[in-house]
């Protein structure tokens, strides 16, 4: 058998992952043939060394294409190109295809098998959804409005649900109108929205660092720079902050002040302040994601900076999504006024209106006060999960893997020692069965990293007590076996 | 009372229409003091003349001030800057001003009274939509799939429904497998997707002219530069097309093959032919959007482009919003297999992916063959309202008004004679109760224009012949007073 050669290019800035341009372009080889049928591929670690990526960039991208029915590995061997009559059409693709491929709410995405124990996604597991609350709410609303209920809304979203989301904010002490209130259909189109409005190519934004992967993905996609600024246990690092802004003069400052994506940090209301004050004076927009802020397991009450914005320069975004179920693709923002019509035009641009039902729906769910009673028995079911998880890890995990425990949210950051590679530990994790999210992923500057996020929001207590385990155990295999994968790998961090 | 001077910039190129910019600078201005309390505001002429804009632009921002209650017009006397204490704040607004702001399918904003006969929407009548039949599938779609309907879904789209939309378009002749569709909120998400994949601030991007200002907004709010082809009678001017596209090299064609609007043009199968060769030698994409074809009234089988691409090079766009329901924010795209990856990377940045319940329901409505029975509903009924329009048309307008029979779809396109203003017709509609689409908001390269677009989607047979004979009228009045129109305006067309 000859060595065939396939010209390879990935981008670091790009839309797509880097595992899915690879992906891309080999099936594009295989099926043109110019990978023929019968052939070993390259193997994993080579391709990586070549191309200059992490393994686990090359193992997603040749998973794919096993997927697809491309290449077949097998054990001692390595993978080859399938004959082209192994080739499986999509038509027939097993069911269980839809179920690997489902997106993760972070846009973290990676084919998990459904057998997998998911650290990684913070989706919650399906059966806390309030199906029958929500079934009967729909029925209400469709026996109400009849047809009215699938005309389109108007874009700034349906008057009474924003009526009602304003009553809501005023009980977290933020005070505004209705017709401050954007409806968007999940917050990452808000993030999206807010950037098309507000960024050309070229201008710069600024995060927290390590931040939410869907934000970096938005900025990237419309040419932005993106700048890094550290966090701390209390927020984001205020001194480095000062000298970015003043060196790299960004348009907009994204952050998640209470319970961090990926992280868990919350602000303390000093830092909250203070970050608030600076972009008053540098006229720097201000976006403040504040999606997990009810998830408190120890009875604290969180603040928002919205709260202190008396003369409203802060963009506010709201997701239920963590609590009552993220596919219905609903959230809100709060902006300036001056920025309101021009984020009600992007937002017209980008899907003219979000689902009338649904925001009808959660009007009606809103003003039945079912929310109260539905956030309790997350915010209880949730605690639980996170106690078995903190519980868990304290038992099992090695010293050298440090992380706090942050009281609320769906997030656990852990560091490894300083020399862990997480991709590499992600890879031993999936090959025994559970999955992690590689601290890679979240920093906005970072190529690998020590860090790793877990979630337990899918996990029931039970697949939590299997699962932490086996991902302590990774650690210390990866932990004693550091001499060598310290001559194989230069950590960046 | 002292003359007030307020700045007004106003910029064409912009993703805000005139009216809303003017309307949001004047509001600042009044909030601010700047124009106090008790002054008039500068004549409309006067105004419009001053900015070189129409006088309907600060007729509509006029209108929006008074919703807002910062201004009152009084007869004869003129418009004025409400007291303070006048001012009504936005949650005493009254309901029925969530209506009046409801956005219209093309995205054509315009406040419009409930009252008001419109025949400017192409959103059907909420009557029409299958609201029992609907119920019943949400409901079938919660017993069986439970919380599973509220997760996330791949950005892709519900891969059942992938199917199931995959066989439906075999049976329109387009061959394809669920892999390479993607699931979108609406046709306009789909536009916006493409346009956001492909094109960068200064890219040249080709439609006809006249056009979906949907796609306009699009376009322009990416910095591209739009390219205007003139449609014939059996569609896009073919020799016109093959000189632009030397002269500008456009990256993407943006045309809608049957029953277009606003025209209502059909493509004869020869100009699709060749127009797909032309983007085929030429290299530039084409997006086929197919949003009308089954509204056939006369029996007629319209083709799609995309029945003849064999090799794949079209990006074919299909809504539902005109035959089920528009609210529901559901649509798909066929793209070639090169460009799959990078939409949907576009798709789940500017939101995850599409409710995956109402995916998991319009999945259940094709396979339980509801879809065929409400289509044939849905033509009876278009066709009995087409058929009272054209009636009705036929009667009353003036014989210098010239339109024909498009046999489908959901718009008549009307010349009149050509020292109409479209603009100022719609103003003197609108003053006797009855919105029409004037047809300046469908040229990429017009301001004023003597063509404009009457739409029966939203209106019983009894309003369209109520309605009718009033556009008649002002359409005779406008003739007649022709000589005077003459001084004041000069055409452009």
């Amino acid at each position: 058998m000859q060595d065939t050669y396939v010209s390879i290019h990935l981008q670091r800035i790009h839309p797509l992952p880097l595992y899915q341009q690879l992906y891309q372009q080999l099936k594009e080889a295989i099926q043109s043939g110019r990978l023929a049928s019968g052939s070993k591929m390259c193997p994993i670690r080579r391709l990586a060394e070549h191309l200059g990526v992490n393994t686990v960039t090359v193992v997603q991208a040749y998973r794919a294409l096993e997927r697809d029915g491309l290449v077949s590995s097998q054990v001692g061997r390595g993978t080859f190109v399938c004959a082209p009559t192994e080739i499986t059409g999509a038509s027939s693709w097993p069911d269980s295809t839809v179920q690997r491929m489902e997106i993760q709410a972070d846009s973290w995405q990676v084919p998990v098998s459904p057998q997998a124990i998911n650290f990684a996604t913070l989706t919650p597991a399906a059966e806390l959804f309030p199906v029958d609350d929500f079934q009967s709410i729909i029925n209400q609303v469709l026996d109400r409005d009849r047809g009215q209920a699938f005309g389109y809304q108007e874009s700034q979203g349906y008057y009474p649900l924003r009526c009602s989301v304003a009553e809501y904010l005023a009980q977290r002490g933020i005070i505004c109108d209705a017709e401050s209130i954007q409806v968007i259909s999940g917050a990452q189109q808000g993030i999206d929205i807010i950037a098309r409005s507000l960024l050309s190519g070229g201008d710069r934004v600024m995060t927290e660092s390590p931040t939410y992967t869907g934000a970096l993905a938005s900025f990237r996609a419309l040419g932005a720079h993106v700048i890094a600024v550290p966090l701390q246990s209390d927020g984001i690092d205020i001194d480095a902050l000062k000298h970015r802004l003043k060196l790299h003069q960004p348009k907009l400052l994204y952050v998640m002040t209470n319970y961090q994506n990926p992280t868990g940090i919350c602000y303390s209301v000093a830092k909250q302040q203070a970050l608030l004050e600076i972009c008053r004076q540098e006229g720097v927009v201000l976006i403040e994601d504040d999606s997990f802020t009810e998830l408190a397991y120890d009875g604290s009450e969180r603040r928002a900076i919205k709260e202190w914005d008396e003369d409203n320069r802060v963009i506010y975004i709201k997701s239920f999504s963590k609590i009552l179920m993220p596919g219905l693709r609903l959230a809100f923002m709060l902006a300036p006024q001056h920025l309101q019509l021009r984020l009600m035009a992007a937002k017209h641009i980008a899907d003219i209106s979000t689902s009338g039902l649904l925001q009808r729906a959660f009007d009606l769910y809103l003003r039945q006060r079912l929310w109260k009673g539905h956030l309790e028995y997350m915010q209880k079911c949730y605690r639980d999960r996170y106690q078995q998880t903190i519980r868990a890890m304290q038992i099992s995990f090695p010293p050298q893997a440090d992380f706090s425990a942050p009281g609320g949210g769906l997030c656990i950051w852990v560091k490894g020692h300083p020399e862990l590679s997480t991709d590499r530990l992600y890879q031993s994790c999936l090959a025994n069965g559970v999955v992690i999210a590689p601290g890679s992923h979240f920093f906005p500057d970072k190529r690998d990293s020590n860090f790793f996020r877990l979630s337990f929001a899918a996990l029931s207590e039970d697949t939590i007590s299997q699962g932490i385990p086996i991902i302590a155990r990774q650690l210390q295999l990866l932990d004693n076996s550091s001499p060598k994968t310290r001559r194989r790998f230069s950590p960046l961090l």
